[in-house]
């Protein structure tokens, strides 16, 4: 399919990598400094391909464009004004923050009355393009992506919403082509599991940015806590969070929380977040164990 | 080396096992309850290794005992008494909950002067046994460990300190039979270690526990989760948290922190813990970034 990519950020730049390797033409990207735009383009035209994968550095890896798939004309267009989209695009993905999709999507809806538009947003419902086009959907491949790390993207899971049957196969189609793990979910639930993917992703990741600082009160590196990082991820294959869950708070070790909450009584966030956690979990363990 | 285990609990039991793997002998097991004392003593005793392997599910891995290192005499005696005690052993390793130690330790080291006594707990100091014993110190395995899932103890980081130089060579020798991971560590700074171990592990978890009751709002399984939660821990190997932070709390996109709040305004633990962390991501990225 030939694609419009409208967002030059992590998860613009990691679903156009899966695009582009799965044999879709990103045939424009926009962004609102050229320099971006044109950054992510490179990228995205197969030519400059080999000098690019020599710029990676090791701890950089890039997916290499599979040659079966390239087309030597599938040169992708940098643009900074949406007034230079092309109509040409099968499918306009809108990769934008949240709160720049109300002024995005009519202007980007505009170009072309039968081709398909998504936006990406967890937490946006799929109402935000009433009006503005015909066929329309959502396609929010749910995972933390950084520009500076590969990720396998056929384990996303990827979820899909469309305004008709049509839309929902164009995009059942694409979204089969980079990723095992397809489903389709409306406005609503999604709502609950974008949510879901701030606890499980953004606050674990905080609580190791927490641990980190209090490492650094003790003069420690943060590596020595890998191991315990990646058991504590492991351990929900196996069992539930509430069964895994170990340490002072499920005990309700007063003296050690107690003791534990004087290291940071300087800090009063902190400590609200250390008081706030551990009643919490001693009350989802007491509710759970009943 | 002839070990005592004071305790039954998920540490005592992953520790035994390692030990015993090591070709350790644990001559007793000391539990409060004799039945546990009784189980575990079993799992230790080589005689019931076949017997005991046999009863596990495939779904629970347990070492198999290195028939090399085996010795038929080291039975491992239940006890549910500290009257019991034998003196016999070369090291005491008292694993249980820390509000036991102050009560358990006195007992424990009357039984022989000569011996090693160690307590396993994070966040208590080695003075725990000043007046108590004579060589003695702290062997702090720094692990999540839940009975019915098997761990690789050798990527344990083991924090040891001790009474003497003695005795810290013993413990070493001990640690390094079982992981190739090993520290001194004064009980100073271990407390930071044991407190960023609490929101590495077990306010991690918990955010898996709390996205967990937020997909069941939604209808939604908590294994969609899974993708994520390993991306999410992988990331840290390779950058800092604080380069690792996505979502709506870094990018402060307050309609979606808005809107997500509002889907949990009827708990208010839940929305308060939502509140606070944001708040300290969105502090601890913007001192970061400067």
């Amino acid at each position: 399919m030939k694609i419009t990519l409208i967002g030059a950020g992590n998860l613009a730049t990691h679903l156009g990598r899966a695009l582009l390797n799965a044999g879709h033409s990103i045939i424009q990207v926009f962004s609102r400094t050229q320099e971006s735009a044109e950054v992510l383009a490179m990228q995205f035209s197969p030519q400059s391909q080999t000098a690019h994968a020599s710029l990676q550095s090791q701890s950089e890896p890039i997916s290499v464009l599979n040659p079966a798939h390239a087309s030597p004309q599938s040169q992708s267009e940098p643009i900074s004004a949406l007034s230079r989209l092309s109509p040409d695009a099968d499918i306009y993905i809108i990769a934008v923050k949240d709160s720049a999709l109300a002024q995005v999507i009519p202007q980007v809806c505009a170009v072309n009355s039968r081709a398909v538009f998504v936006h990406t947003a967890g937490s946006m419902p799929i109402s935000c393009f009433d009006g503005y086009a015909t066929h329309y959907g959502v396609f929010y491949p749910m995972q933390t992506f950084s520009k500076a790390r590969q990720v396998d993207f056929s384990v996303i899971p990827c979820f899909l919403e469309a305004s008709d049957l049509d839309t929902a196969q164009v995009l059942k189609t694409l979204a089969d082509s980079i990723t095992s793990s397809v489903f389709y979910l409306d406005s609503d639930r999604r709502r609950y599991l974008h949510l879901a993917a701030v606890f499980a992703c953004n606050f674990t990741n905080h609580c190791y940015a927490l641990a980190q600082q209090v490492l650094q009160r003790g003069d420690l590196p943060f590596d020595v806590m890998l191991p315990l990082i990646d058991e504590t991820a492991a351990k929900v294959h196996q069992m539930s969070p509430c069964k895994a869950q170990t340490g002072p708070a499920v005990r309700y070790d007063q003296n050690v929380m107690d003791a534990q909450i004087r290291l940071i009584a300087d800090d009063p966030l902190l400590k609200d977040i250390y008081e706030r956690m551990s009643m919490s979990i001693h009350q989802y363990i007491s509710a759970n164990n009943d």
